[in-house]
């Protein structure tokens, strides 16, 4: 079902005609396409590539699945066909795959760190993508092991300082309540910003506290704090977490880390070749 | 006429409801919106949130122009509304300008590099955009000061050693002259992986030719040759093209500087401020 | 962000041309139209019927809010334009709000009756919408009162029998245990069709328990089994849930009830007048 | 040519992901689906609900016609696939085949009531279905034996009483004139709402005159009235027709019954039961 | 509601940029674009070109109304923008009311031409229009003054010999009875070849005798015959039917002329001016 | 990948329904499919056809390739399949092919008529294709040996005189160089309308210069002009070009022709039969 992408991905660099295929006249001569890893990565879109390179007029022949870990070298995919099919669909499956795979390794990197720490933490990828490629960022951070923290604004409740503003002196105890009582299949969560602001919102009532931008240590005293009830909210480290402090979180004892850092990841570098046959 | 591309995008982060706006029933409440720079930046797809906004239900009152550069704390955009359109619009906004800002400014960055050297020598940015965000992606280098390469394949022509190899025994010079007679309105181009392969291209007659991952000195060796012929065809330097060096291509003679780089810069920061009117 | 949906709507209705208003010349002549409830109803789609007409030409006058009740009589909008435009928007903005409405009312009346025994418990629609229409269906319910059960797959964990029928041996504990390792913001919910199957899954760990089909009587069982934990699990009526026995349920201690009874509600009546100015 | 909208179907109900199938790991494991009829129904839908299958991922083995008349227990349609390809399109497909089939079987009912009585008499639905759902409702009566009224306002000339208020003191005989001459390949048609109105307008020379919430008294006055003219206008009962008063509509002498009752038919039960392999 | 129709027909000649005008930095220069006729032309399609000249930033002053006959250096639309949009939308709107205009013009001279010797006899435009515009040719012959023959099959019957080919041994009158019991509410038509099956038509009962490529004096023969009928059959002329011998034909006893004529008419001249204010 | 566009062209004439073939009952018998010529012509679009008829469920069992020459009574395409599905398919797939064989042939005339004079001179096609449909418009002047001029205004640069007038007193040679500098990867080219004009955008050093409705003499007044230059420009000939003047302005030194007449040539005339099998 996802023949309309593969052909709107296609489009976006096909306007249509591939003038320098068309003007060389190169229809007509059969051709294979290969792409390989020129690093190690984490594969991310390729059976999106495929069903662009079908569309195209490729016949593929081989491919890896999405989330497998490749080494240098390793082969991603390969295909026949018409030397104005292989033109047609090249540079776009090649980007697709480079900028998915980019973000999986990248997605991957996070989850291994903390779950070198604690097996149980999982690493929870927000919605800010670049804007107009949600879907498929989204799916290329689960290729590497992450879920989804929210797909958009109807899935979850999550109440940031900017909604409090507006409700004057309510309670946060009270905003707890009426987010359960009217929402009682969400768990209630809340972005905080002090040690403080996190332990009130545990009082609260509220089953997940994420916590922006804050150390290690102050997750930790959070945590800590958390701890004491029954049961114990979740506590999520959020804004700024990346590969190199994801364990650092876990330690202090964060049971979710929320990012956004694998969607600006820089590409993985895939070779492609193509040659007559 | 960006109105379905504005839709398009605040639907990406609104299927149907702002669960927690709703819940917390803050709809009916006027509220302020703010977006300025954390940091320099030039400015990009900010006349896009405004119609993101719009659409929201958020009236905008000022706004900052694409291509404008920025201080830390300029307002980039303000606007009032419900607290329910305020939400409904604000990520997808403040996502918008951010990833765009980043481009712009990374374009913007390698624009003044070259320029500073030679005011004459242009950047274009490639078609490896992020994928389904071409149009988004170009907008935004193009913001920067930079141009197109080309918008997708329909639109100019240029050989790739692929090409070549299935045209069998044609010399250099044949393909140029096939090209130059089939394509009169088109000027033909070449990417080449050698300075031997270079002077060959320049002496089949191409009239751009790409010299991909080229080293400043075998640059300099290319454009010396070149300029030997009447008219001297363009010089232009790809692959691996950055702020960082792009003040050496030019120095060496590069004509024309192409690069995908700007495609994966990190987003400029926005803050964005919501208040109760 | 309705207008793409607004034309849809008058699409529908109006492909390129409305043969009898043309052939009678009717263009050019001023005219008033009014909608107005025939019986007392709960008001949805107003607002988007305000949309299909002004796209068509007319200009809307007055109009009610989507969630208001009205008496027989009431006027639920009113604009003017031309006969033609009149003609064009009449029927489809017609169809449109009888039909949510209707869903409306229906959901309105098992909120009322539920929210008679005990406030807090809240009525959830599913997704058993009429094809094609969910989120016009949706809307209206909402407009009733009501929330939504799950908008899509994509939005809540609900374990179906179907689904433990793939999962081999693993124990109810270790599905939930799995669930909520995996998840970790979301509940884990599961459908059961017997008390012995909501009480295992009680123990299991679920944190919500949706009973198919259950008599009241049954449901009591299992919400004072499911009251003796901490924090109790919550304990949703499915299957049948109607206007009719919605109290029921809730005096036997359901916290929620999840009906698909309002999609196929009737249409309310709402008589249209048009007339020249 | 129906893939685009079998895609849309499911993705209302699918909008990334499926997160339950996905946080069970249930990918790679085998299994069957199969529908069945819990009550005699007329079957629709079951085409396009194969097409959903097919696209989700399943290899649909077997399935019934739309319009064939089916026994409790009848196999409607059975697949095997992937268990994460059963559980994404198992309700869209089983909601898609349940709303169509009902309203199937209640076209089935008026149809074979009115056919009992003189089975040259057809049953026409209008354009009332519900907003969105028109093609889908509409071949949903066709394959319960009923005709379409108009598919929409550009088919068919039908002069409301509101289309008159415009026409100052034009007579009827003037009216059908004009409709004669300016649409000469189309039968003027007209809605008339008392005994008297559809005399004048047999006399003016409309050709069909369709009787709006008429008693079968008056229907059957009013066709008497029309025998007697050469060649007869199509008498036609509209308004409040049902399969408990067509064949008193037929008995009292109309040509041709119209009713929107079909479009709110209750759905039809159908058992789904999905088991591994 | 045509907006999206506008935005579609300037994205054709607009993906993404205009090169000349942004290389050339005309952007920020007012300026006035004026469109007049060259030649006496029935207009078409300048609501449509307003439309797309504001879209594209171009306040529209004045325009003609479609229907209108002007003469030469009559104004048909004026309006003033930014040089960037009104070259934006300059040669996408000038060739819609060129294409179209041309249409309407020669839909007209065959309206003409038949109303000069019988002003009762209608024009019907057929569907063979140029693929992908239908909508647009159909407008452009309505606003010539002529009337669709059928939008598309689902809206008329109209029997061909291909038809009749897969019917066996079933006797005209025997497929003329099913399609009126059938089809109540439509008139049944034929087209036929000959003088003989035109008779042997109108004699087993057809409404609408479609005469296809008939002489005129055949075409009287056969009106002849079908005068001699209570009620009169509907005698259509078809293929090959156009300004020149309209009249011929009417003269002859059509009382309804069919032709596609129209559809490959060439533009209308169009003279655009743009110059800064 | 051409579905979509397959799809959206039935669509075009089949809302829903085939109301005849529907009402005649004939689903359910086979038949066959045969589209030949009537006269010599050069085929366009019988793959788009194929496709379409395949959408339509029928099996295409031969067809000739776009841009191949046939003669009188060559078979096009031919296809098996339920009368249902011939039927559905018929009018729209045979409409493709006269259409675009039509725009089809007339290039190759205008082609032919060049390349007779001399085999370098390319005929390219413009912009002025029948609005929404230019995709398919310029695949069929291709199809006929033409080449684009300008796909759409993003891909080439070209100077009207109503550029240059929001220019002030910038000279010509300002304004080429300008374009040079800032689009160094695209020739720079300007219509002109007089002689003096031509030879003054020569001097200024634009490497295309078109003439608008220039005489073959004065073509080739600027062509010996340009010749004096190192590289000689290339002189383009536009504006009412078609193919009984082509040769002369070959004659006359125009290296390249420009032209919309193709788009506005008769369709071809082909015959469709179908049979029952």
């Amino acid at each position: 079902m996802d023949d309309a992408l593969a052909a709107a991905l296609l489009a976006e660099d096909f306007a249509g005609a591939d003038l320098t295929t068309e003007t060389l006249a190169l229809s007509g001569r059969p051709g294979r396409i290969t792409f390989s890893a020129r690093a190690a990565c984490v594969v991310a879109g390729v059976e999106l590539a495929e069903r662009m390179l079908t569309l195209a007029g490729v016949a593929v022949a081989r491919r890896r699945a999405s989330g497998e870990r490749v080494a240098p070298g390793d082969l991603l995919l390969s295909g026949e066909g018409d030397a104005r099919a292989l033109h047609a669909g090249w540079k776009s499956a090649q980007t697709l795959v480079e900028a998915l795979s980019g973000i999986a390794t990248a997605a991957r990197a996070i989850v291994d760190a903390a779950e070198a720490v604690d097996a149980q933490v999982r690493v929870a990828c927000t919605r800010k993508t670049f804007p107009g490629a949600r879907r498929l960022s989204q799916a290329a951070v689960k290729a590497g092991g992450a879920i989804l923290h929210r797909a958009d604004l109807s899935e979850t409740i999550l109440v940031f300082p900017e909604h409090l503003a507006f409700l004057g002196d309510a309670s946060l105890a009270e905003v707890a309540a009426t987010l359960r009582r009217r929402a009682p299949e969400k768990k209630p969560a809340i972005e905080v910003g002090s040690v403080a602001a996190a332990q009130a919102a545990i009082e609260a009532g509220f089953e997940i506290v994420q916590l922006e931008k804050f150390s290690a240590a102050d997750v930790a005293a959070v945590a800590a704090f958390a701890r004491r009830r029954r049961p114990a909210p979740l506590i999520a480290a959020a804004g700024g977490v990346n590969a190199g402090n994801a364990a650092d979180y876990v330690r202090a004892g964060a049971g979710l880390l929320v990012t956004s850092a694998p969607y600006s990841a820089p590409p993985c570098d895939v070779q492609v070749r193509i040659a007559p046959l």
